[in-house]
């Protein structure tokens, strides 16, 4: 499945919870799968700090010096097509590079139109909720009256969360994974190192390295973080630079600060989950230590003691937070079935 | 109890296993306690990664614009003195700062007599082999013909062991605290993010406030790190930056990198374990999770393996491994037993 990127300019400037406008806002996309006649068979997938619109399937190849260069696949390509967790015989799935982010959607790398140079580290702080109006307004402007589901996995969660607040009769149904009502101590203090790395160094790219270092320990177990040292411990010394050395190549350091503060910040307001709707299902990893089923469990109680149609899927798994993109065959069932 | 901290040159020059040769070694040292009259008391502290020799008592009160400053208390206090863990009613208590420190030992900061200006990042790079080797010489100068016993946790315990095996006959009993045979992957990757933070930092001490703060979070539990940020999530962000804010007006980053590359690639050599004539007492903590429980009993069983007498008591605490520093009470009763 080749699919291309597509763009859609927002009609309306948006505004943001911290007083700012964005005017201009290009939303980057893919779609996946037919809108039915209805227009209610839509997924939207929300993507993590490190996503973008690319959920599934491969870039078209680009003709270079002659030779048809690699293709990428989308990095939730295992959950996404046909008979998959995201079933695109089913799904009109549609997954955006979220604002603030760095892969063709209005971001810090953007010309800020007040100024006509690059927002940089002046694009304005982005909250959860800033990122589901965005993502609202997107919808609205590709002509999608109602989603049939949402799903995201660690911020993507959290959006999904929110979306079900923030929106009540346009989601029918959340699936969040690994997510959280709030991130504990221990990941905001990590997520604050790793911000600082970036702050505090006069090349944010480069202090960007460490924030990426810092983010891949967290992804994996204690178990799995073993098996990225094929030569012996210090393997995973190597390994976490040559991760580094990827990361900057492809990722804008301003996106990183944007996306970790929004999901450090974010907290689900409960008084306001008997507005939702929407029925929930919730998976988490036993071996993720950074959003870890306990965080789920709390999540669960909350919404059950909203009234709330919901349910929570622990999988046992050695791959950490991370098992959210690695382990499509176990949450494949949870999910296709909680979805028919 | 007011200590002043002492200094012994070292009558001959050092040799490391990378192969260079440390003339004119200081030492800095500290002692609380009496030798008694067969010379057979001594008990050593050996320090952790941001130790110093100044382990127990008061500094002297500084007179400075009249008014006498703040004297510290050493960093063990609550381990060291009469009645305590490591009784100074029975024991010569000697500790030291590690040559490759930054308080008082021969160092980075120190003059090369090569160059006639200071290592800085030119110090030979340490193994803990090293680190025990210059204690050695060290109580040789000092006229101590055998150690009482010999402890310290964490890069402390690491040395404690490579003691009994370098020194057989030296060393009567080991008490290593939150120590391991080798740091598991998880630590060598936390490790080798904090040192590329400050070897990616054009101004490497700017970049030890980062390398300071994954140490700060991995020393802390789940749990405990909660009590870190007494106005909710948040706090625990200001919390880190005060503690970088602290630490690296004391402390140098080439030290930080010698020792963190010392304790990272420390691996007991099982095949030597035969050697050994001590006693060992291990210790560790619940809630610990980077050297975890795990870790002292897997040590456990190889001191047993090798014919040792050896025990291992696993603490309940919430302070992670901390608890080193913060939980004397639960830890005394089990030193103080092991070495009546």
């Amino acid at each position: 499945m080749i699919v291309e990127t597509q763009y859609l300019d927002l009609p309306e400037p948006l505004a943001l919870d911290c007083g700012r406008v964005l005017r201009d806002v290009r939303i980057a996309y893919e779609t996946y799968g037919e809108l039915d006649e209805n227009r209610d068979n839509t997924l939207l997938i929300c993507h993590a700090l490190s996503g973008d619109a690319h959920a599934a399937g491969e870039t078209p190849g680009v003709l270079s010096a002659g030779e048809l260069e690699t293709t990428s696949l989308g990095w939730w390509d295992a959950m996404i097509g046909p008979g998959r967790a995201f079933d695109t015989d089913r799904f009109h799935v549609v997954s955006t590079n979220l604002i603030g982010g760095c892969r063709g959607s209005t971001g810090p790398g953007s010309i800020d139109p007040d100024t006509g140079k690059p927002y940089g580290a002046d694009f304005p702080e982005l909250t959860v909720a800033d990122l589901v109006r965005a993502q609202k307004a997107f919808l609205d402007a590709l002509g999608i009256p109602v989603l049939a589901a949402v799903a995201g996995a660690s911020l993507g969660g959290m959006q999904a969360l929110q979306f079900a607040i923030d929106y009540p009769d346009f989601v029918r149904n959340v699936v969040a994974i690994a997510s959280t009502k709030a991130l504990d101590t221990q990941g905001v203090a990590l997520n604050a190192a790793a911000r600082n790395a970036i702050r505090l160094h006069p090349d944010p790219r480069e202090g960007m390295r460490i924030a990426r270092q810092i983010g891949h320990i967290t992804y994996l177990s204690r178990e799995s973080i073993r098996s990225k040292s094929a030569d012996g411990r210090f393997g995973v010394e190597s390994y976490l630079d040559y991760q580094a050395d990827k990361f900057v190549q492809r990722f804008d350091p301003n996106t990183y600060l944007l996306f970790s503060t929004a999901l450090t910040r974010f907290e689900l307001d409960e008084s306001r989950l008997g507005d939702a709707k929407a029925r929930f299902l919730l998976l988490s990893f036993s071996s993720d230590w950074i959003y870890p089923p306990a965080d789920s469990d709390a999540l669960l109680e909350s919404l059950r003691a909203a009234g709330l149609d919901a349910r929570h899927v622990s999988l046992e798994t050695s791959y950490g937070h991370d098992a959210f993109l690695l382990e499509a065959e176990n949450q494949a069932p949870h999910i296709r079935s909680f979805l028919s």
